[in-house]
């Protein structure tokens, strides 16, 4: 039979997720629970009522926590480690509760290249997971990046997180869908709304195409195209929102590579996150001839949770 | 005593605004009323009961009215004439209603120099009104700029108005504050924010010299320091909105002087529109080192429906 051996868990804004794992890393049970966003004050009671069951069974178990946990609304602040960080950095940056059993990981922080402060949390771990599960990543100078609300781009070298740019495409995304004029969908539409439609799919595509062949353009004169377009029978207005968000992506793809470093190898650029969001990345990437390879988000917070578990045992 | 002798009317998404106009387009009186957005149905009642005292004084006197009246929501399609467009084609464009007493501007199409359709209603008035306004503006390659939620960057030549660029910087502005954790302020200080404050004023001058600094970056990439810069103490985050006006206002004088023509003369970009909003896109012209001249929305408009009339008349 399988020992559970320690728990990994990913709490963020919106959601608690656990995983009892075996010595490996393997899953063998789920939990979950609510937010960091909602869990003020209450972060042991819900850690505890979480994990009752398998403290029953188990006894109290060492469990690494990542995500908006160690933030300032968190349970306890686990300080930004700054780039460029060192795998080992990022272990020995865990900040522990009920020493030594729970240990909560550490964001990264660093100046970006437009010479800004940057801050990450949560992807760290993922970015650990990933340089786990691709050996190559260990090596030379690589790109990550990890698309979302907040698509955070990712420069590694020899396995060092060297610096990191943050790009807020996602919560873009939503808020001008949500509330502005450009990209609101008629209301039938928006009713019937479960995903993406071939109409969006196409219109993401044509976006994607014009981002392409107009380079350096900001994407502020561009955004009024998600109107004049159906406007000018171009396309249906109920696709605007796929025009918006090949708009973004693209721009959001284009703008990184003028910004980041040249790749020392042709390696592909790795993306992490959701598998629908990652897939539209990889698109966007491929227009500007650029391989990538995915990772599902989870499976890379898993992996990052369990290698920082091995190292602290 | 100085003679009525026509009424001139901005009817917009939000309000209508009439004034009584003597032969040279003075103003005698105002009257007001609902916006186009509320008005489906009841435009020929709203005008009539707006303009009953004027009526019952002097007789239905002839009307030129311009903005969203014209629109897919207005009172009547009056049709965007396409660009290139010369003066007399606004006001040949015009569409009557309660033939010929009333007349409703039309609005301007044209491709953009980003080969996009592009569209504009209301702001063909107020560029009308800038051309009687400014002499020098009727001579070579001049560059009006109407910032507001749909900031238009137009070009003229000769007069005409060879083709123009939206971006919807306004409303970027007030959606990401209303609705994004980016810029969003504390409770306390969205209580009694009354318009800019200093601390704002001097984050606003931050982010222009960076922009300045940084040329060709996009946007996306910079909107996450109004979050990082105040993690970083560099600033209250009570002032991130100052800095997202900045990003958001360089950012879009930067895209445009990058895309519009170099104007053959070195004339002062016209700005036309709200005092406080003309007034930040001067200082970001001259952060780029060009001279602007500022005119009032209202004076501009009216300035244009007076030509308007006195060419239909």
């Amino acid at each position: 039979m399988t020992r559970a051996e320690f728990i990994a868990g990913d709490w963020g804004t919106t959601h608690l997720r656990l995983y009892l794992c075996d010595r490996d890393g393997t899953p063998l049970e789920t939990a979950s629970g609510p937010g960091a966003a909602t869990a003020a004050g209450q972060f042991t009671a819900i850690f505890a009522s979480a994990t009752a069951a398998w403290d029953a069974q188990y006894g109290k178990l060492p469990t690494v926590l990542c995500g908006m946990v160690g933030s300032t609304i968190g349970w306890i602040q686990a300080p930004y480690v700054p780039c460029p960080a060192r795998l080992e950095d990022i272990a020995e940056g865990c900040t522990p509760i009920e020493t030594p059993r729970i240990r909560i990981v550490p964001g990264l922080s660093c100046q970006n290249r437009l010479a800004a402060p940057d801050f990450l949390r949560g992807e760290e771990t993922q970015l650990l997971g990933a340089l786990n599960l691709f050996e190559r990543l260990r090596q030379g100078q690589q790109l990550v990046c990890l698309p979302g609300t907040h698509t955070k781009w990712v420069t590694l070298n020899d396995g060092r997180v060297e610096d990191f740019l943050t790009a807020p495409t996602g919560e873009l995304f939503a808020i001008l869908r949500d509330h502005s004029v450009l990209a609101r969908k008629p209301p039938a539409a928006s009713a019937q709304h479960t995903g993406a439609t071939d109409l969006e799919a196409i219109a993401f595509e044509k976006a994607l195409t014009s981002v392409v062949q107009q380079p350096g353009t900001q994407i502020l004169h561009r955004l009024f195209e998600c109107r004049s377009r159906p406007l000018n029978h171009e396309f249906p207005a109920a696709a605007a929102a796929g025009y918006l968000s090949g708009l973004l992506i693209g721009s959001d793809v284009q703008g990184a590579l003028r910004v980041l470093p040249k790749t020392s190898t042709p390696s592909p650029v790795v993306l992490i996150g959701d598998a629908q969001l990652t897939k539209l990345y990889a698109t966007a990437c491929a227009a500007f001839g650029l391989d990538t390879h995915q990772v599902a988000g989870p499976a890379a917070s898993l992996a990052g949770l369990t290698e920082i578990y091995r190292r602290l045992s």
